[in-house]
């Protein structure tokens, strides 16, 4: 390898266009990348010590803080496995986009968690598709023939 | 942040469940983390080494060899933006699945380009969705009413 993995790891994470954002145990920013801010809108300065609800749509926010403090009790999550799931996000426009995500969770040295790292993807083209055809299959099943 | 961020980003890449794979100039595979282990099925011993075709169905090796050669020479690709595409790949077991995936470009210090890393997702699931649903608007539309 012509650079060092450690190198190679910290460019990546730097210059991947996919957003990477760390939380630690109190749901605060402490990671936001370049492709976390071309994604959702928020520079860095702007994200970092912000709470996750910066990107949560309010009506979301219940749900998602009782899986986040699941997942930094127990260090599992029913995304952890590399299941890909499209939860709905906000951008700093206010559009509403659906990301697609995976994560990591992060402990210390004793075991205890600290902090959760997602790699997210705007996934919205694919996601309205995919809706859009499901009604047009639904409103065509539907139609008197 | 409780880790230091180039801990956090090695970290990161050695755990996501994304597909992490960087080849050099050559196209031969330089790192392949435990995500394009699961993704792909190959043990980062039997990727490293070998020619990217591991995972590139033949009847597109040749297209892929353009396109990897053009963003060689430019630094450029249309996969560059973040846009999300999906190409066929292939798993050791020798089934075809669907990956979508983002590049990043890395350069020498004198700006030579050096290599190609990628993040890919296993996105089978939606893209047979996709196209099943597609092919079922197809057929409703084209039945005799």
């Amino acid at each position: 390898m012509p650079l060092d993995p450690v190198d190679f790891c910290t460019r990546l994470v730097a210059e991947m266009p996919d957003a990477v954002v760390y939380a630690d145990a109190a749901g605060a920013i402490r990671f936001w990348n370049r492709g976390a801010e071309r994604i959702f809108g928020f520079t860095a300065a702007e994200a970092l010590g912000a709470s996750l609800d910066l990107i949560i749509p309010e009506t979301l926010r219940a749900r998602h803080w009782a899986g986040y403090a699941e997942t930094m009790r127990t260090g599992t999550s029913r995304y952890g496995a590399g299941d890909l799931l499209s939860v709905p996000a906000l951008r700093k426009d206010g559009t509403r986009i659906s990301v697609a995500f995976t994560i990591v969770a992060f402990r210390d040295a004793s075991g205890r968690m600290e902090g959760i790292a997602a790699v997210m993807r705007d996934v919205t083209a694919g996601f309205n598709e995919l809706r859009a055809l499901r009604q047009e299959v639904a409103a065509l099943r539907a139609k008197p023939s």
